[in-house]
C-alpha cells in the first residue's frame, strides 16, 4: 500500500496512491489503518504533502563508504552511526519546490533510503526491526555546503525550510534490502548505489538510535547518501528513485 | 503569569502556578488563553511535565565566552550562532530524573535561558523578537560528553530521552535581559552568569533561527550555556535558578 497526504482546496489529509489514482482513506496509519474509500482524482488534480509528520527527523551522516571517500569532503569513516536531527518544518512533499536560501553558494541534494517507524518505541533490538517500520519512502537530505563546514553542526545548513523532500508514499514494505537508490539532476544519473552499501543497515541503525531516543509513530529515518550528490541550481529538477518506491521529483528555484 | 502542564492520575493538562498553587486552565496559551480557573492543589499534589510542547527543540552552542575559553574544551568563538536540534522525546518536567545513561562515562548539566515561541513565524526582525516569544523558562541542556565529541554531531550526546529539562513553568515575560543564571549542583554554585553575557543575544538568535526555518508555538529556543557545567553521578540533584523564571530542579539516576 502506498500512503500519501494530499491537498486539494483547504483540506489535507491521508490517502491511498494505486497507480496514478489517489483515493480517500479512512483511520490513520499507525492505529490499523487506512483502508481505502472513494477515488479522488489523478494525483495531477492534487498536491502531496509529505508523507509523515513526525515528532522529529532523525539523519545519518557518512553512512556510505564512497560518500566518505569523496574528495571535496574531509571525512572519517564513523565508529558508530553518525546521528543528526532536522527540523519537522524542512518537510516538503513530491513535486514541491526546494527553495535555494539566498546568500548560500552550494546545495545538494542527497538522495537516502527514509525509515518510517510505525509504533512508539525504546531499545529495540536490531533483530526485531521489522515490528517497529510502518514503512520506507525516498527522501532528500538537502544540504548548504557552505554552512554544514562552517558551523561544524549541521542543523542550519540542512534544516531550511524545504531541505527535507519525502515521498511521494510511505509503501508498506520493512525490508531495505537490495535496493537500487538514484539521484538524477536534469535527468542524468548523478547518484547511483544500493542500500546494501549502508555501513550502518537499517537494524544497527533501529537498535542504536532507540537506545537513545524513545521513536514515535510517523517519526523518520534518513539513512546516509551515496556518494556524488549533485549540487542544485535554480530550475534544475532533482528526481530520487529507490526500487519499489516510486520517485520522489523536486525543483529547485532561487529564493 | 506561570503557565505550566501538569499530571494528575492518567490526565495532563495546561494549569496556572501561582505561589505553590495550580489551578485550572482553559484555553490554549498560544491562542489568547489560558485563563485561571479554580484550584487543583498545592505542586506537590501534581506531577509536573515539561511546559512546552515543541515541533522542535532549537539550541545554540557556545554563546558565552566563558564557556568557550574553559580548559577542557577546544571550542573557538563562533562567527554565527552555531545551531543545533534536540528530540523533544528528551523533555522532562521539573521534578523528574535525569536518566544517566549506562555506557556515558561524564554527563554535564548546562544551565540555559530558553525562549518559548508564540507563534508560527520566519524572518523575523530582531527589533520585532518580542511579537514572536510567548514566555520564558529556565532549561538543561544535558550532555554526555564523551559522546559529543566522539561524534562531532551532538544529537546523540543531548538527545538521550530525559536530557532536556524544562520548566517549572512558562513565565510570560518577554524580556531576557539582565537575568542572573545559576546552575548548583547539591546546593552548591556550579554556574553563575547573567543573560547580558550572551554572546548572540535573543533578538539576533529569533532573527537568525527564523531565516532558517519557520518557527512554530511551543518550539523552544535553548540560548546556551556559561562556564562550569557540572557532571553529574546517581543521585545528584541539580537545579537551575534564572531571575524572574522560577527553579528547575531534577535528580541524576543510573540507568
Amino acid at each position: 500500500m502506498n500512503i500519501v497526504r494530499y491537498g486539494r482546496g483547504d483540506v489535507v489529509a491521508y490517502g491511498i496512491l494505486d497507480g496514478d489514482t489517489v483515493y480517500e482513506a479512512s483511520g490513520d496509519p499507525y492505529t490499523g489503518g487506512p483502508t481505502r474509500g472513494t477515488a479522488v482524482g489523478p494525483l495531477s488534480d492534487v498536491t502531496l504533502h509529505a508523507p509523515v509528520q513526525p515528532s522529529k527527523i532523525i539523519a545519518i551522516g557518512l553512512n556510505y563508504q564512497d560518500h566518505i571517500d569523496e574528495d571535496a569532503f574531509d571525512f572519517e569513516r564513523p565508529e558508530n552511526p553518525i546521528v543528526f536531527l532536522k527540523p519537522p518544518s524542512s518537510l516538503v512533499g513530491h513535486g514541491a519546490s526546494i527553495v535555494l536560501p539566498a546568500g548560500t553558494e552550494k546545495v545538494d541534494s542527497e538522495a537516502e533510503l527514509g525509515v518510517v517507524i510505525g509504533r512508539r518505541c525504546r531499545n529495540v533490538k536490531g533483530s526485531d526491526y521489522q515490528d517497529v517500520i510502518l514503512g520506507l519512502t525516498n527522501s532528500n537530505d538537502v544540504s548548504a555546503r557552505d554552512y554544514q563546514f562552517k558551523d561544524g553542526q549541521w542543523a542550519r545548513a540542512k534544516g531550511f525550510d524545504t531541505f527535507s523532500p519525502v515521498g511521494p508514499a510511505i509503501v508498506t514494505e520493512t525490508d531495505p534490502t537490495n535496493r537500487a537508490i538514484t539521484c538524477r539532476l536534469n535527468g542524468e544519473v548523478r547518484q547511483q548505489s544500493n542500500t546494501d552499501m549502508l555501513i550502518f543497515d537499517v537494524p544497527t541503525l533501529i537498535e542504536f538510535v532507540s537506545r537513545v531516543m524513545t521513536l514515535e509513530p510517523g517519526d523518520i529515518i534518513m539513512t546516509g547518501t551515496p556518494a556524488g550528490p549533485p549540487t542544485m541550481s535554480p530550475g534544475d529538477v532533482v528526481e530520487i528513485e529507490i526500487d519499489g518506491l516510486g520517485e520522489l521529483r523536486n525543483t529547485a528555484v532561487a529564493e
